[in-house]
């Protein structure tokens, strides 16, 4: 507990690493909604494991509705979507099962769930169980698509390897983000992309793992979007994102290069056409007290190296309470950066569904409707 | 909405900078807790604007109970404390209350409660609001000392000064701590804190702001604490940082070093002495899978430089819709780091007060009493 | 824990009934409301002691504002309000302190606050403390008004004497409504209400108490309003209305009528006139599957008799665990009936508000604006 | 919204009547809990239809673990359990589909949901979702039976026809709850039970149905369970036993016959024998203030008549907005009292398990530990 996100879009969460199936169930989801298949798939695709850089366990990670969706629309009732584990090998964790894997969370379940955990492939706390928030957030990522809200992540940097920045140039800008939507290895400029895949096939060869950083854009979102005190709009992204197994900092617009920066710098400066409010800069990433205004949000989070490494390192057996050495065994990915990439842009979609429709709520004001017809 | 921070202990907030009185409600808290008057006023002091670097608006913030304490002792029943606001200068705000404050909620407010809101002083945006989460805090702050749980922040930088870091020698580390307790001003190395105080006077008179980073390290924090999926321990901490008006990032451990790092050199080895496990490395922070392992919890946030800077700016007037100057009057803090430290403290007890709270829960196993007597 | 009602639309509680003071805040109000505060004090003059069959316990009730109130408008940010405790007098319960009242909560708050509670009056366990909530709920029962839904209730029965039932000739019906919105002691035929009147003042005379059963009537609430499966409408009200101290059972409807109901003498058929589709009788009482049909919501509550009567009762001393006699003192109501319908009214309008806010929220539907603008 | 009951244990529920599978998914259960499986069957076959006073559609009803459950113990994460829908005939709502059961949600679903709604068998409306509730809640009811609590239901009343009640004497009334626990048709008279089985076939015979009123007995539960001031036992346990369709009215001990009594009757006084505390009537049901005093918590709910009954009904056309009559087809309960008996059991457990658990919750008194170990 919590394995449920939202307030008013919930997405509650089950399943495990080898167990039958993962998935989840999205309450609040309003009626009427068409389900785009052909865009889920295309989601799943850029999340499964593919190509020489990821694990050797690949599944077709189908998405299979259990409820919810009737004649290819939802029904506004409980839509529960699961996704078959058809690839598990659990030999290759009971040869190491009593040996704490370091960087996992096999200590701390092992503490929490006092051993009752299905420790099998990091079990509930495997990246696996990030295919049903993929599937789940893709709906809502097509109907923002259908508002002109788009939310698209790049690898910023991977084992050291820089990709190039967004351009300032408003043209250039939004077909860097077409562009990226398409990529499975999301990069800017290709040539950097090449030099990553070699960093990761490099420390893949070495039995080693390589993280990095992921950066997000989001366009088209309006002004108003985000609640205080407490639920700000980076409150309610960095909660989600922490999800993420292996992301372990974020920071909005300018982030940490704040700390040296004064007011006057900072500040982005207010103007208008007569019509519209902009920023000048966007240092703070379209959020200011945390509610949007109406300029992108962008952010960045890093990713730290998959933990899964097969050099040798040393742990405890907690069967014997013995310091010992373990081996990993198994099929693992060398790097999670382009596979995470989607994952990103999903709980960024399912924190803004529950946002905007908390923003949409009743208006009591006068001369105004107040129940939506 | 929504201004209530917690799941099974829950703080409700209210009030405006220049409101009769801020507050909150705590709920959740058990009975029979006895509050430390002296520690709650030495918290709510450190908060407090003082000395020449900070704004002139004095107020003594004595915090005043409205329920759920009796004869000093906690009712289990809800607490209310409020603050009221003595130093409110309204006037300053009138001048130029047309004109959007870059940096400031003033336009994204606006928009939000169309006109409606109370933007004086920055209303419900203000960082007056924290007051309360201080006090509030406080109350777990002291429970927490008592179980040998310890929280402490310190201006890890402030306008490109650094303070040092803690020492990996647990003796040295052990004293650092119980020495920034004790400090308004709380950096490790006395003579940076002296440079950072020179940067934030120099800022001051040249009508400017800086920023900096806060490092947070929680020590004695047992393992098992923390809720998977959604509600890591990263997650939650997070979610109450990014409430702190200023705050644009958050890092855990290594944070934004691991993009450059390797597996074999992130992952924390787990070593024993036959009772207990610990980690060689706390590249982590105390963290696994979201979950404390029992290591110390570190992690730093990026404050911004205070938005309201004398220097004139440009902007848009909201109610002629033409672009504009703004010349900020009032009285302002060149820098906050210094009282937010103390915040960020807070923020974070009311999380941990939330997640031990949840990890004590019932336990159904055979053989375990199941209902504390 | 909780003292927070809903969800969307939230009221935090707080205070002791001999405390300073007693209050709320409402999260989730839209900005821009008016406050009518003759409104307001209309509705709490409705839930005064005044007369000669109230407790002698008087006190002004003056609703303060603290905080979301901005030059008579809602300003979007958490309202908070208070009322202060001017007539406390605590000698009374002091001569009793460690007898346990008989259907009060003093043994059950006893368990579980351990001691610590604040036992005077009944402490947060008074009637009083839903002297905030009809503050609160008479600004959406105001803006209901304005949107045409009434919400009304009735003493239906006192003592023994049965009030005249609701007319089924629309015309009368609606002047029936009309009548009781102004009246003190909310009965539709005023010589059931002498004959009431009578019966609580011999009860009081016997320094006994006597109870009955309220019926409310919602009128003009839209269809479609409700959330399935475990937020229906009849769980909301029922949970919020079993907060009341002293009800103990509610029935929607037929109610517990049904019983002895066939099927087709239960349902309701439905007719058209080619518009509109209504309900050609109401045993299930504007509710079907938990959402509103469109006809009015009745429903009724019965009210157990005050437990402060003066005769002796038989009890145990709490301090000693003997078995005692207790002879209750200080100022009580020998019925509440009359105060509690307001009180009634006022909790139907905080669940209502709550889920008409979420049947408003966003539509996805193609074709429909999912922003309000 | 909301299909999600409870907060601290939550039971998150999906699926429709003629979907492929209904479930639910539990968070916050322990780790470590053994699943009784042939316990849980039992409690689905007392749901079950069978013999010819149901429905005649037979599912075996199996219930399948998807998640959550490893080597027959909880893990701690989410257990999703699910039902596959065997026997669904599709065909026989495709005749009247557009038009309106009366006393079902077919109208108030399509207003809500604009008509997306899945309406073959009532959908998600259908009493077909209380069977993921069932297995859900045979956890724990038999983690309950281990520490001595006992929920037991027995059908009060039915057609008219009247079980005879529980006993005063302590020694018969605990043979009466084994006695029950066993049936199928729950009453402790069998003759009584007989002529209500008569009525029922008669009922059926007609193409009518019957309802009945359905008594609960809560025994063991321990003093201090339930929540000031909205969470009362009362609440909670209406909030939950209204998500039952065709309930419509709940009352809790002497309930509605409190209307009647004077405070002098009403007052359940307190005795002791030196040790523990007991009240020598049980009027308020083992509740005082909203919180179990240590007595039976005693309940009863009208059950009102199953709605689909095969006589003609006035209707609507909804798609031609015409005036019609609608004689419904289809497999369909003349009764549904004797197996709503053991959902009411199951969602009384589910409400205690929420409660037990936010009981147990930390305690920060001096002197006691404060995290299980």
């Amino acid at each position: 507990m919590s394995n449920i996100l939202g307030k008013v879009v919930t997405v509650t969460l089950f399943g495990e690493s080898h167990g039958p199936e993962i998935g989840c169930v999205i309450d609040g989801l309003a009626a009427g909604v068409k389900i785009n298949m052909d865009f889920m798939r295309a989601q799943m695709e850029k999340r499964r494991a593919k190509g020489d850089i990821s694990t050797k366990r690949r599944e077709p990670d189908n998405v299979i509705f259990k409820s919810g969706v009737f004649n290819g629309y939802t029904t506004g009732t409980p839509v529960c979507l699961i996704i078959e584990n058809t690839s598990v090998n659990s030999a290759d964790y009971s040869k190491t099962e009593s040996f704490l894997r370091p960087g996992h969370a096999d200590y701390t379940a092992h503490i929490k769930y006092h051993g009752f955990e299905d420790a099998r492939g990091g079990g509930h706390f495997s990246g696996r169980l990030t295919a049903p928030l993929v599937a789940a957030a893709s709906i809502f990522i097509d109907l923002f698509k259908g508002r002109g809200i788009n939310i698209v992540t790049h690898i910023a940097s991977c084992a050291g390897v820089e990709d190039i920045g967004f351009s300032d140039d408003p043209f250039i800008f939004s077909e860097q983000l077409n562009l990226l939507s398409g990529k499975d290895f999301a990069v800017l400029d290709d040539d950097a992309g090449l030099r990553m895949y070699e960093k990761i096939e490099r420390a893949a060869k070495e039995g080693d793992s390589v993280g990095g950083i992921l950066e997000t854009v989001i366009t088209g979102i309006p002004a108003g979007i985000g609640e205080p005190f407490f639920d700000s709009v980076e409150s309610m992204i960095a909660h989600a994102l922490f999800s993420i197994p292996a992301v372990k900092g974020i920071e909005f617009g300018t982030g940490f290069g704040f700390a040296e920066k004064k007011g006057s710098e900072a500040n982005d400066a207010f103007v208008t056409d007569g019509k519209k409010i902009y920023t000048k800069t966007n240092n703070n990433a379209g959020i200011n007290g945390g509610i949007t205004n109406g300029m992108p949000v962008i952010l960045r989070t890093v990713v730290k190296p998959t933990p899964s490494v097969y050099v040798p390192q040393q742990t405890v057996n907690i069967r014997t309470m013995e310091n010992a050495t373990i081996q990993i065994h198994g099929r693992h990915d060398p790097c999670i950066l382009h596979r995470a990439a989607v994952v990103q842009d999903s709980l960024c979609a399912l924190v803004l569904a529950d946002l905007v429709t908390q923003a949409a709520g009743l208006s009591w004001q006068e001369g105004k409707s107040w129940i939506t017809d």
